[in-house]
């Protein structure tokens, strides 16, 4: 079977960026992941316009990548804050991905802008792409994609507006 | 120094998502990395308007993600295909960590639409978050951002605007 032959939609990487797929969530996501939590100060830090902010908070929400939690300061109304489910958590990866990129081929002559660190051990943190023998796998390696027991044929060619 | 008081966009993953961090985009990248290299074929699978999918091609190839490559067919008009270069392939990491989320996370009863394999031994790939000192980092790992050589202090509060 063509790759070509498979329905694009039918795939674990479409179905991620639908949720993921677009850079105000992800920065609101990296937010998250490093402990900011309230309403003015993602909006603060983001430079985000706050209808935006609250769109990509509610669907964040929805999929089940993030919590609402309320909270009152003495002497005033009680307000929410947002915190990553630990779905919402297992997205560092993906993260964790972009920046590894990014510091190897945006970060120009200034250097790495951000060091994520194990706080256990202090060392560097990286995202490795290894198979189940232990093998790592570099840009030289072949790599085979097979269908699985999700698959799905796409639509036949006769029904794919090209034009 | 506080993860707000940092710039937001002098960031690896603010600077990897404005490039990739659009749904278009990742499955683009996607069907290249399967071995789809023409335009109609792309368009075909993807479902994707030729207008847009011009102009996600276009901004591939402005940043160096992909290269358009003449060819031609006997008897017809030159042609181009388009190639990932090799910062290109280097997302093939963050698209593994996109699927690997999407498998667990969205693939329901069907299962896993796909799987990729190490050609070389068959075993499946997986994307893996470590520290240098070779820890396993999991949801429960903490972990630490410390301002790197190229970090550049966020605007003051009182420019940041909130409302």
């Amino acid at each position: 079977m063509e790759w070509t032959e498979w329905d694009s939609r039918t795939c674990s990487v479409a179905r991620t960026a639908e949720l993921v797929g677009d850079a105000w969530t992800v920065l609101v996501l990296r937010d998250l992941l490093n402990g900011v939590r309230r309403f003015d100060e993602l909006a603060g830090h983001l430079g985000i316009a706050r209808n935006v902010l609250t769109r990509r908070l509610a669907g964040l929400v929805d999929a089940g990548l993030v919590e609402r939690v309320p909270y009152r300061e003495p002497g005033r109304r009680e307000r929410h804050e947002y915190r990553l489910t630990e779905a919402g958590l297992e997205l560092r990866i993906v993260l964790n991905a972009l920046r590894d990129w990014g510091d190897r081929h945006l970060a120009g002559e200034a250097g790495q802008p951000v060091r994520v660190e194990h706080a256990g051990c202090g060392a560097e943190v990286r995202t490795v792409l290894r198979c189940e023998a232990g093998h790592e796998i570099t840009n030289d390696t072949r790599l085979r994609s097979v269908p699985g027991p999700g698959a799905k044929r796409g639509p036949a060619p006769e029904a794919v507006v090209t034009g």
